[in-house]
């Protein structure tokens, strides 16, 4: 039989088990997100052994968690941002430091010959930080799609939630940077250091160009024409590709500041729109499927089983706790601190891409590989079912601005409707 | 520099390239088809090299083609082809006829070892069959465009070439369908003529299982819905992967009945709205594209240039000619004839779809790539020019029906306007 057209049965049936899944989820009350994992965990050779990874998919789900992120820069109110930034910020710092110790330590405890034997080519003491870096990781897009789902995402906790994830990231991706340039012994801190800055120096410079021409250019011109909704992309992906080639960021970030910068004009919801459908009805399914197909379950001694599980809980908890912590010092109330603790569980993409990152620096023994997909899986599934428990508790302060930061994310509800 | 992220790069590049020269080819009243198509030469090893096929390159481009496929069949009015059925049908057929013809011909004088060398799997005769068939091809859309900017499309000239292009279509599948069966030269004729069979008796059974189930279940539900668009695309990727592995039907045909069976559906603007989303911000520009990027010119003998120019005016002549004949014998006068004929010269994409199958099953020479391509932009180019040339001969007789065919492209136009 022809192998060649296999990848159109690959990406039917990815949309069908995505979908078929994700109602079924969204029967019993959970986020659709939900389903499409377990869409991939079946799929994939942890279960049935039907699909395996290629580079169709990998390629797609890339260019649908870039536009993902995109869209989340996009929806992002800046000013709403700024506003709400000293508390984001202390928010998602003490959210990265306890999970980052917590993994520090659990790694102290297990990663010994006699326990877990370590393939990694650095220094216990490294890989032990390096797995407390992949417990710092947030994947905001999956409560996000939860918040929305429940129409959440407009509450005090919400805006928390989404402004301390965008600076989680941030901050995840300097730790990154950092550690994976302590394993090449050729490459400089200060240069990986200098190249961070010159990224943000390049957004920053970007950023103002782009605002420039636009005034120019286009601020007058109200119908969303088949040529900005390209351009947008083109810019994108192209700041994506350099921002991953030539500053070692990681491409989500480029992604990222990309929508940030075009969420200031007037065509952003024209522009949502259009991404919308690409990534519902294409990318997206195509991401959340391939993590689940990603998983591989291979023969777990009962150490790496016990860590999987013990790391899992710690995951869990150091994000409540971190998060909580700084929600209540920044005055938010205690079952809006379990509220934005429990929003910043899910680590979903980012540590995965992250452990992949740190497998093929050799920062990360495969032997830790599979628990931290566990964690993933874990997390990302528990997130919704927690975070519909948490905003049960009682009753929620909405918030009275318009110009809430999840505005953007509720004024492009109705394309999501009925999903 | 790391390289696993280049496919983020060829695709802002594509993206940006095929829409550029797509707006510059539109300033100078061509279609953006032709500027797609020239990006991709550009790009690719024919000029720049800055861009090689990969992988995700080639599997998105046959989605794109897919998806192109199941628009124009979602979008072929049915009913109205019953109507005006008769004289359609003897000016495709005519139409089809005398360019498969001429195909045939010029085939036998070019395609021999001594003049141009073919890597094709097949038998040289079945090559010249081939490039017979890719000469039948019309892309009724550029003619549709240029006859609405002349305020023509309602006459009786302009009725006769929608009726006609939409019969041309479906004679031309047929025909490809069956040569492409025969590319395998261990497969035996009469089980290639009885899978055929098999597969219209398929698709058969699918449209009334489908007509069944929807109406008992959808016909109501008025709203469009993600899930109708996600299932719609499953069943699309499905027919032309079955078509394709089971059946040993051209992908696309698949793809093609599988919206026109949709096309009865109460759903199809919504559908239609949302696959062209899809089409122009993703696929169909790494399609065109990939076709340029396929061609190397530098392989040009001087009998390949001269094989070009001939294919060329053989292409423009025979439509003319068969058209002109088909129309003659319907009672069209000799002007109307030649108006008709005219307005079936473009080969457009419908040509480039044929001869990129034909050249993955072995049936066409990577030689004779590169003259299709200038087939196919020199009568895409032209066809407008000719257009408004023999529309201004003599006064037209409009149709006085409002139900005239043209009636379903105006009513899908508000998706086109502003590229």
């Amino acid at each position: 039989m022809d192998t060649s057209y296999n990848f159109l049965f690959d990406l039917a049936l990815i949309l069908l088990c995505t979908k078929l899944l994700g109602l079924a989820t969204k029967r019993v009350n959970m986020p659709q997100v939900v389903g499409a994992l377990l869409a991939g965990l079946l799929l994939g050779p942890a279960c049935f052994k039907i699909l395996k990874t290629t580079t169709f998919i990998n390629n797609c789900a890339e260019i649908g968690v870039i536009v993902l992120m995109f869209c989340a820069g996009m929806e992002t109110d800046i000013d709403e941002l700024k506003k709400s930034g000293k508390a984001s910020f202390l928010i998602a710092l003490i959210g990265v430091i306890v999970p980052l110790l917590g993994g520090l330590g659990i790694g102290f405890i297990f990663n010994k010959p006699s326990l877990i034997e370590s393939n990694a080519t650095c220094t216990p003491l490294l890989e032990n930080i390096f797995i407390g870096i992949i417990l710092t990781a947030t994947s905001v897009s999956i409560t996000v799609e939860t918040l929305k789902e429940m129409g959440k995402l407009k509450t005090q906790a919400g805006n928390a939630i989404l402004g301390a994830a965008i600076i989680d990231d941030i901050l995840g991706i300097i730790a990154l940077t950092i550690v994976t340039s302590f394993a090449d012994p050729n490459v400089k801190i200060g240069l990986v250091l200098l190249k961070i800055l010159g990224f943000f120096v390049f957004i920053g410079v970007i950023a103002v160009a782009f605002t420039f021409i636009y005034k120019k250019k286009y601020v007058n011109v109200k119908k969303g024409l088949h040529r900005h909704a390209i351009l947008a992309f083109v810019f994108c992906l192209l700041l994506s590709y350099i921002g991953e080639v030539f500053f070692g960021v990681a491409d989500i970030t480029g992604a990222f500041f990309a929508g940030l910068i075009i969420s200031s004009t007037q065509r952003t919801k024209f522009l949502a729109s259009k991404f919308d459908t690409l990534s519902y009805l294409f990318l997206s399914p195509i991401f959340f499927a391939s993590i689940g197909i990603k998983v591989e379950l291979k023969s777990m001694s009962v150490a790496v089983v016990i860590f999987a599980v013990v790391l899992t809980i710690i995951a869990i908890l150091t994000k409540i706790v971190g998060c909580g912590v700084g929600a209540k010092i920044c005055g938010y109330t205690t079952k809006e601190a379990l509220q934005i603790g429990t929003g910043m569980i899910s680590r979903g993409e980012v540590a995965l891409i992250v452990a992949n990152k740190g497998q093929s620096a050799g920062l990360l023994g495969d032997n830790f590989l599979g628990p931290i997909v566990i964690v993933v899986v874990i997390t990302t599934i528990i997130t919704p079912i927690l975070l519909k428990l948490v905003f049960k508790i009682g009753p929620v302060r909405q918030v009275s601005s318009s110009n809430s930061l999840g505005q953007g994310y509720e004024e492009i509800d109705h394309y999501r409707v009925g999903n």
